[in-house]
């Protein structure tokens, strides 16, 4: 199993960890130590020797951070996640906040005073990321500390390796781009900027550029490590040579060099003592690295990782790809919505037990690579919990007239799925009735969208939100978010929520419509499938050309939970039309009960 | 008239002007000068003798900017003026050029050499609209020189005398606050920003925040001046003494100090001696204040106006004036759409005489203070130019079998009015019926919907763009902007079109509701209503309350260009339930034949 069910921490992380790390801050003089979420590259999800956080507070969640004074202590979270925070740290030791109430750096004005020296690993940081905490020290009059090593790291004391998995290629077939075309295109770029080398410190990015996948974190292929690369197309890959072998050498080929990861340092050095003009992403790059190429004479050029948008923007392999991955996964989906459908209605079923079925399905497929982000399971009331991970403490069974809901994704080589469906056991009332339609309403308008060029996602999320405003309802959570190739399930610049960016959507981009709603400590409905923008084409009659949607998932919607009177004529097509495609593609790959299952729960409405 | 129709500039303007401005600059000793449109208040419409961008090109848009080199010279403004500035600025003097494509500060860079001295005047630019400027300066290598004296007046030999318009007191009953309550209530805010004084330079805010209205400006009851306001809810308030008189002393009471508008630069420093903070606007502020105050030793505190959000979210007396104004000012436009109904199909109407008889229709109401902005009325291919505005020199009859768009609105002491309608003359065709009713589509999108406090402008213009997509077109304009109490008809700082704002659309807020489509050459159709943002309030079976927008304005749609076929049932219904309101509302102050007629363009679709 890829997904695992035991807590990854308890209360008494707290009450272990807390005094050993004030000992040693207290050891290398400072007053006080900020913790964030991430690791030093700056990743959505960490390997187990980078759970810094978790270890001193006991909160695993994916988002936070904490402060660390030596007579107080915070930990900070958004609201997601308030229930686990109270649930996981012990709050004789920290004091518990949602940080859009209370900011980590509002809290730390408050209780820092003058003088004071607060340390702060700079490679956990991004200069972005600092700021803020930087204003307030400036307002206040304590002083930032880099620290050279993490005091954590000192007292942490069984702390686990760092990842080591080999790193391979990914096939040109797959990406549709070779690793030199894409260095040629980008050095272009930088030459245009009149930059000399462009530093990239995202996993994902290093993954993107030269077509490598790695397995040093879970549930995404990324390989860790850094590279420079210059206008010319040629590039050094800094990464640890245990993860190299001769094939991945071939594939690098001559105009890559390879370094071990820790010279990136005396790169950066040398770099700056030529006085060099180097790009980097002030959101995504740890500060550390900032410093030591300031300090060394390097002029930096602030700007969007170079890979971002072209890695969003998928090429016509990938597109197919991802297709391809969606009808085998979509098969495997609607084998355990099967299973489900016969089994949930005997009592045996439970979060966990339906999260391993659905594992099992996935890996039935011969070519699962990992689980794209552990399974979201909620029963009942745990399904109103927007990002619930469910443990061995936690578990419970489906019960009868409940709701369930399932978010869970796989990686293969052609591509990352990420799929919600919520069903109902047993039958199911009329409320929920109506809200799933109302969820599902809202997921057809997005669906349907057609669009001019230029158009971000902020611009379009009320659509699916239009049909939940109408009945005074709403969900606190984005409506998409972009994914990538067999690479991380959340991926930037793009994103459809509340929040304002200027990103456009563009022909190529992988997006999740997924709108929900939740009623909290009763169910959580969510209907999630991944969309591709399409190229702007003609309308007759019309001007400009206009971009659409093709929805690319593939598994039946929970027709028990449709009320069809509250559908448009329009929206029962739509519906009809997609169950239509989702019997078509897959009857082929599923045993005969599970597609005679299926043409019974994709016959139109 | 309010409105006249000769043209304010021709294109001799260039040959005659620019080289005495070259003169000017010469004797200066300057290489260069900066000439936006704003005037010293930053205002949107501009006192004669403050129109320095058409005095210098010939230019008379109302956005846009020009610079002048020894050499070279150049016009920007956007795609709504391409024609206009093709027509109003002769190419043998200035380079013409849409900002969009090349702003100013690009233009400057690629001309500019290291050494120059160009000039600006630092009343006319804000902080924030020299920053670009400043850019391009410092990476160029000339020097930017803040002129004490602007050239342009020096050669301007006929330049007109400024504006000395009365203020008065607008009344508490209109306002529906008293001017002591709101400067005690910001005077609050500034005391919570530990500020001493906040300078107010944005004539609408000092007519906001003193309940006074002026006439120094075309279409917009501006009183110019400045003001500092103090935490003690105490002000000063910077005015020509000519345009006071007792009323209007008694009417400010004795918590206000009037003072000479020149005095505004010696307050400023006395502030500045005693290291006073003080709040200041760095958007709307000439950036002359902010420097005499920082010499002066002052500390800046930056922020919004503190006038914008309380003044936009009107009062309850507002609102009732609003409504009032829009079923007198809606009967005068159902009279003059009963008479162009009449009229121009006997070919005698032209688009100047129509705009004449709509004012000759509002100024019968007996209480018109004013238009609120020029009329645009465009016959034909003229609607399809946004921003038109009709001079003797483009009148043009109205044509059988053509469309006629007016955008028009008036100012009365209890509200501003803003309404576009756009007519069939004879028989439309099937495509303008088609294009008129997807523009009704997403014209009651808009006023139909309901969202949850937070949610701003650009959120919801899509909204009113969907019909278009599908359709394959869009306009290239917003879809609503704020609009004032008998004040500006375009306001600050709600806004609801594709670019993002930070601003929510809150309670009592005025927008219009504009969407558009204009077929290049031929016509154009645009459908402007003005809602208010309603209370959120509870929806049954819902958790949150939410918003709605009250539709205000009060004329019937042109029944002749709807398509019902082309509507939902339920847009069928708003368009009758609209028309039954309009013709209640009205029917008591109409003519008889025209209540008659408006019964017939009223009855259900």
């Amino acid at each position: 199993m890829f997904q695992t069910f035991d807590p990854s921490s308890d209360r008494g992380f707290a009450a272990r960890h807390l005094p050993a790390l004030r000992d040693s801050l207290s050891a290398d003089g400072l007053d006080g130590f900020l913790i964030p979420h991430d690791d030093e590259y700056l990743n959505e999800y960490l390997p187990a020797n980078a759970e810094r956080l978790m270890w001193v507070s006991g909160f695993s969640g994916s988002a936070g951070s904490a402060i660390v004074l030596a007579q107080s202590a915070a930990v900070f979270s958004d609201g997601r996640y308030t229930l686990q925070l109270e649930q996981q740290v012990d709050s004789a030791f920290f004091s518990l906040h949602n940080s859009a109430e209370l900011s980590p750096w509002a809290w730390l004005k408050a209780h820092a005073t003058p003088g004071m020296v607060i340390g702060y690993d700079p490679m956990l940081f991004s200069k972005a990321s600092l700021t803020p905490f930087q204003t307030v020290a400036n307002h206040v009059g304590f002083r930032l500390h880099a620290v050279s090593a993490n005091p954590i790291d000192a007292a942490w004391t069984d702390r686990p390796a760092a990842p080591n998995a080999p790193i391979v290629p990914q096939p040109d077939e797959f990406a549709g781009r070779t690793s030199e075309e894409k260095r040629k295109s980008l050095g272009k770029q930088l030459a245009a900027k009149k930059a000399e080398a462009a530093l990239i410190t995202a996993p994902t990015s290093l993954a993107w550029l030269f077509n490598i996948r790695g397995g040093d974190v879970h549930a995404s292929p990324l390989p860790l490590g850094r590279a420079l690369l210059y206008p010319d197309g040629t590039a050094t890959l800094f990464i640890n040579p245990d993860k190299v072998d001769d094939a991945l050498k071939a594939h690098l080929g001559r105009q890559v060099d390879l370094a071990p990861e820790a010279a990136v340092e005396s790169a950066l050095n040398t770099l700056g003592k030529s006085a060099a003009r180097v790009l980097l992403d002030p959101t995504l790059t740890p500060l550390h690295f900032e410093t030591v190429l300031r300090t060394a004479g390097a002029q930096i050029i602030e700007g969007d990782d170079p890979c971002a948008l072209p890695r969003a923007t998928k090429t016509t392999a990938e597109l197919e790809g991802a297709r391809t991955a969606h009808v085998r996964d979509g098969a495997a989906v609607t084998c355990f919505l099967h299973w489900l459908a016969e089994t949930a209605p005997t009592g045996t079923v439970t979060e966990i037990s339906a999260a391993q079925q659905l594992e099992a399905f996935r890996r039935e497929t011969g070519v699962l690579k990992d689980i794209s982000f552990d399974s979201i399971s909620g029963a009942g009331g745990h399904g109103a919990v927007v990002h619930y991970r469910v443990t061995t403490e936690t578990d419970q069974p489906l019960k009868m007239n409940e709701l369930f809901l399932i978010d869970s994704g796989g990686q293969y080589q052609d591509g990352t799925t990420d799929i919600t469906r919520t069903v109902a056991v047993g039958t199911p009332t009329d409320e929920m009735r109506r809200h799933y339609t109302l969820v599902l309403k809202g997921h057809i308008a997005l669906a349907t969208l057609r669009f001019p060029e230029g158009i971000s996602g902020h611009q379009l999320d009320a659509f699916a939100r239009r049909p939940l405003w109408e009945a005074g309802l709403d969900y606190d959570h984005g409506t998409g978010h972009g994914v990538g190739a067999y690479l991380g399930v959340h991926e930037g610049p793009q994103n459809i929520s509340k929040k304002p960016i200027s990103q456009a959507l563009m022909t190529g981009m992988i997006c999740s419509n997924e709108p929900g709603f939740y009623k909290t400590g009763t169910y959580g409905i969510r209907i999630e499938n991944l969309i591709i923008v399409t190229e702007p084409t003609a309308i007759p009659g019309g001007e400009r050309g206009m971009h659409g949607f093709e929805t690319i998932t593939l598994a039946p919607l929970e027709r028990e939970l449709i009320n069809p009177d509250l559908l448009t004529a329009d929206e029962r097509d739509w519906v009809d039309q997609y169950h239509a495609e989702v019997a078509e593609k897959l009857a082929s790959l599923l045993p005969a009960p599970v597609a005679d299952w299926l043409r019974t729960r994709t016959a139109p409405l």
